[in-house]
């Protein structure tokens, strides 16, 4: 790969997280751009006009061409490593958790952490504020179908770490920001524990 | 490939229709199972228990393994095959629309359609309600990400039909149905347009 690799990327961000976890993984070396999204950096014009249209990131920048999507910029980072099962049913396994994040764990769990750390409770609409509630039943039914997934399993995917893990430990590991309570979930717990005792294992804030 | 496959399907779902459309082009004949979703046919404890712990469809079902998400059946169907990009960089990029289909179109556009036409207004929660205008405003702005991209391009993605193309042409051309003006997209208008001339193409309801 002779393409330089450049994450955009707020570091108190899940999904940024995940890219930088997947990275060191595969042990290869990114820069990083940091963004404040709270201070509105990524909807600058240089910002819309150069990284991303739509004022999102993590933005993985591959040359001078951008890949949006989080999951979109792991599975660049991963493809051809162990973290995507060379099985053609494992393959499409790991992208069903994938796709599960982002359709029913991130809008639950990392939308409420949002909510209450970063905008401030005072700070939610109305009907923002009611939507907690609806999130919170859904976030917990998540965790709940990853809790029993995990009963007789170590990995979400066949027997080895895969992205599956990677994508989903980046919220799950911090729900109880979200006032989610983990303890409900033990196989969810020993599944984070055996991902960070991983010897590539790095910190959200690292 | 030995494994017989089925998809477990409600044929008014967009969801559904992608797996099928996915199967057309890539030649391959799938056995399917008809629910129907609004007379609680996937929440039976037979389906519960044998088909998807979580009571969603799709699921495509290959030998005895299950695949849930519909974005990553039609992944498993078309994996091998021209639909899914040889290029690394450009596999990533399908990827990208995939989980942007997920994430920004589908709970916007798939969402307010079930409500209104399958629901109904007037069954819908008042959180519900509330939610159309906020579905609707994302929506839109889903789909002018899309007419945008698609100004200079073919298709969403290198220059040949891939998943991307087929993952989001489903519930874009039933847009209407949950009140979106597509005439507001006239380059999303000519890439459907595209998508419906191929030869292996099938209507939804087929």
């Amino acid at each position: 790969m002779t393409e330089k690799i450049i994450l955009h990327e707020d570091p108190a961000s899940g999904n940024c997280y995940k890219v930088r976890l997947t990275a060191a993984h595969v042990g290869l070396p990114i820069e990083t751009r940091a963004y404040d999204i709270m201070k509105g950096e990524t909807r600058t014009p240089e910002f819309l006009a150069n990284v991303n249209a739509n004022g999102r990131i993590p933005v993985l920048q591959v040359g001078d061409r951008f890949i949006p999507e989080s999951n979109a910029a792991c599975f660049f980072l991963a493809d051809g490593s162990t973290l995507v099962p060379s099985d053609k049913f494992d393959r499409a396994d790991m992208l069903r958790w994938m796709f599960f994040e982002q359709y029913n764990h991130e809008p639950n769990i990392a939308t409420v952490r949002f909510w209450l750390c970063f905008v401030g409770l005072e700070a939610l609409t109305g009907l923002q504020r009611e939507q907690i509630a609806v999130k919170r039943k859904a976030g917990n039914e998540a965790l709940q179908l990853m809790n029993e997934h995990l009963a007789e399993r170590e990995w979400l995917v066949g027997d080895a770490i895969t992205l599956a893990d990677i994508c989903l430990f980046a919220y799950t590991h911090v729900a109880d920001e979200a006032g989610f309570d983990l303890n409900l979930y033990p196989n969810v717990i020993a599944w984070m524990e055996r991902i960070m005792l991983h010897p590539r294992h790095i910190e959200m804030n690292a």
